[in-house]
């Protein structure tokens, strides 16, 4: 539990010959996530913070809105070879009144549509599930605090730091005030462990938030942000053509390419002061 | 169908001001996999060879082991809004006495163990699935010919070079000569197309061959070349934890942060000449 980075003996071969020595991988384990006792989702996840995973995937899933949707999460029992629990399971009880998700849920969204499945049926259907419109959100960021995002991000990835294998997601304040910044093999993940730790902190919806990511930015995680009611999301890379298309449908602010000095602003351009 | 990048009017920021041009995104859209006609996955992806990549999703689920596993895949009809096939629903008939997929295929893997679900039993269920065997693959490859790959990769990234946002794979010899490489918003969509394309090829299991991927490996990426039986995995960036310990319980040689001058070897560096 909490196991962030493995160490392992890797040969290192360069100029200078072959040499073993020690070094330290990422730790990916997976996570079995069940709801009332059924399972309804196994990630692969790097451990650790993964009540908020379980949080965060929930309300970007639509299955809760607040933490008051959800009565309790524990890890089950379950033992590895040596009969230690591999707190790899975890089992959320939610409460009163909250209908238990569907199993299968990506299936959800193009059954609303006659294409089938497009992208235009995964835009709608992520309209239909979203609870806090990031368009009405007029919250302005300055484009200097934007840039000083990625290093403040870069500074906080300690694991990155020591293995090179992780992505990042982390919450800022319109004034660029880190909240939190987590880690993960999985940048999903990283995205659902912050936005969980904001519905426990009873923050949802994030109105005024910049969310900021170290990699691409893809469909998933646009509809993970807009879910949460996030009006800014920000990345160090390129976002995919149905990501810019939902941040635009969403009136949500996207931003690629942000660095120190330049950044490419795909939707939502009013929002940069 | 094949729409690759899609052009969009992006808001460039920097010290020379507001400049509105405009920019190739990399093309997202959902992917439906159908097998006898019933739903098994859909998977965000780069529109463009999605035979390839049902084939190889099958092949690296399990469920088809060469290509007259197959007896047709084709896009179901699926219009959208303006009546236009969105070519975004792919059914796969399997040959005669080809058992059909169960859906829920990644809750398989933990059913084999005691641990509720853990690494070990993710490891477990790999080597019960895998029909063919890197292990046995005596193949070797010299290092300056694995020094190669990622300028080779690069260069035929065609796409990236346009939008700096697709994930690579590749397929190459052990003397060096590449055979494929495919493109796509996902980095498991990236692998399942040139595996699928191997699997078409009549190439499966791709003795003496090395696989080369623009990001970092994870568990699923080795998963993926251990069913097609691929002996070397090499990567230009960091694999897991999970990742080494699947590549070395397969037998297989996986190559991290593989740059012109150098390279860590996770397991397997017997195959590196």
């Amino acid at each position: 539990m909490g196991r962030v980075t493995v160490r392992r003996s890797v040969v290192r071969l360069s100029a200078d010959g072959r040499r073993t020595r020690p070094d330290a991988l990422a730790a990916e384990e997976p996570l079995e996530l069940r709801v009332g006792g059924r399972a309804l989702a196994v990630t692969m996840r790097t451990p650790g913070h993964d009540v908020e995973l379980a949080h965060g995937f929930l309300l970007t899933e639509g299955v809760i809105g607040g933490r008051e949707d959800v009565s309790v999460a524990r890890y089950c029992d379950g033992a590895d070879a040596d009969g230690r629990n591999t707190y790899n399971v975890l089992d959320v009880a939610l409460a009163d009144g909250v209908p238990a998700p569907e199993v299968g849920v990506e299936r959800n969204f193009y059954t609303t549509s006659s294409c089938g499945v497009c992208g235009k049926a995964a835009l709608d259907a992520v309209r239909l599930r979203t609870r806090f419109s990031p368009a009405e959100d007029d919250v302005t960021v300055a484009a200097d605090v934007l840039h000083t995002l990625p290093g403040q991000l870069r500074e906080q990835q300690k694991v990155f730091e020591s293995t090179g294998g992780l992505h990042a997601a982390g919450l800022f304040t319109a004034s660029g005030e880190a909240l939190v910044v987590r880690e993960d093999v999985g940048r999903h993940n990283a995205v659902d462990k912050v936005l969980g730790w904001a519905l426990l902190a009873d923050r949802v919806p994030l109105r005024g938030m910049v969310l900021m990511v170290s990699g691409r930015t893809s469909f998933e995680l646009v509809q993970k942000a807009a879910m949460a009611g996030v009006p800014v999301l920000a990345a160090v890379s390129a976002p995919s053509s149905l990501a810019a298309d939902l941040a635009e449908e969403q009136g949500m602010t996207l931003i690629g390419f942000l660095r120190d000095s330049a950044m490419n602003v795909y939707a939502g351009v009013g929002r940069i002061g």
